[in-house]
């Protein structure tokens, strides 16, 4: 319905995750209103993140160089991985400053309905690691989902025998919420992972 | 909290319209994991956006020369000219194929909240667009909040005594809505502007 140019770009931005065709109008008419040289930086670092990063050779994290941040940091513990779905994450649990060892990103979690099998993760490449990195302990931090759970099972079954503890994260009420809001499988499973005072 | 190219194109898109940190986080991913070409199709648009798109000369829409499509468009008939905000209220009104005049885009509504007077707004060079073309009437198609309000009467004093009629789009109950679930000033604007069956 647009002139070319601004047609072009609304159905380029469309095709982004969480972007409708409103907003992607929304999105083009506010870079076509501001200044030239603001949507020219956005461009630039679209190009520039998509020449620069790459993901980490051991762990599959995000990053700039052959193997991430934390990786290459030599004050982690390397005896304790923790396993997740994406880059993002990593950033999660980083926030929590609870956690300072290494991780492992599988790339998404095993969902069959969408084509995605154990094959198409990196849950081969853990084994190396658990023999080089002396790791002792994995936490699995896959999603409390269908699918994290289906992946969560997976790996710890596939790691059992290798000497390893394989714990999960704890799944309960969340804090600050209300016990009337919780959702029945939500407060099941506090119950069961009841803890003495 | 990301590595730099990663957070600097989260950072950007974070100050997009309609995008918060998450949905710039999820975007910036999508990027990552679809192919380098993808996203430099993505860069290649906005940037060809904003070196060839400008405003229409005449109306104010957006264009690619110094005319836009509309104004150029001898068939079109000068004597109706539709206000409008936005570009996008261009294009809302073209799809009902029901005018078949020009446009005028405002390019805002005057606003005192934010800062926008008459001034802000081509509001001046109606004038002669009035005188020019031979318009005969004048279809003010702002939005029907306070703000369009404010300005289609602000214009429609302005234009008063030029002997050229001045009409407003019509106000009352959406097509295919019901009547139950109509707001009380939409309902008594349709009923104000009731017509014979």
């Amino acid at each position: 319905m647009y002139e070319g140019a601004v047609q072009d770009l609304i159905d380029e931005l469309g095709r982004l995750p969480g972007v409708g065709p409103k907003s992607a109008a929304r999105i083009a008419f506010h870079l076509l209103n501001g200044d030239t040289v603001d949507a020219k930086r956005l461009a630039e670092s679209i190009v520039r993140m998509a020449e620069t990063v790459r993901f980490c050779n051991r762990c599959h994290n995000i990053s700039e160089d052959a193997e991430c941040r934390i990786c290459r940091d030599t004050r982690r513990d390397p005896t304790h991985l923790c396993v997740v779905e994406e880059p993002r994450d990593v950033i999660a649990i980083e926030r929590t400053r609870e956690f300072n060892g290494r991780y492992h990103v599988l790339g998404g979690a095993i969902s069959p309905m969408n084509g995605i099998g154990p094959d198409e993760l990196h849950i081969r490449d853990l084994f190396p690691r658990l023999r080089d990195e002396e790791v002792v302990e994995v936490i699995i931090a896959t999603n409390p989902n269908a699918e994290g759970e289906a992946t969560a099972s997976y790996v710890s079954r596939l790691i059992e025998g290798q000497g390893v503890r394989v714990t999960r994260l704890a799944s309960g009420l969340p804090v600050g919420g209300d016990l009337d809001y919780a959702d029945e499988v939500t407060l099941s499973r506090a119950l069961v992972g009841r803890r003495d005072v």
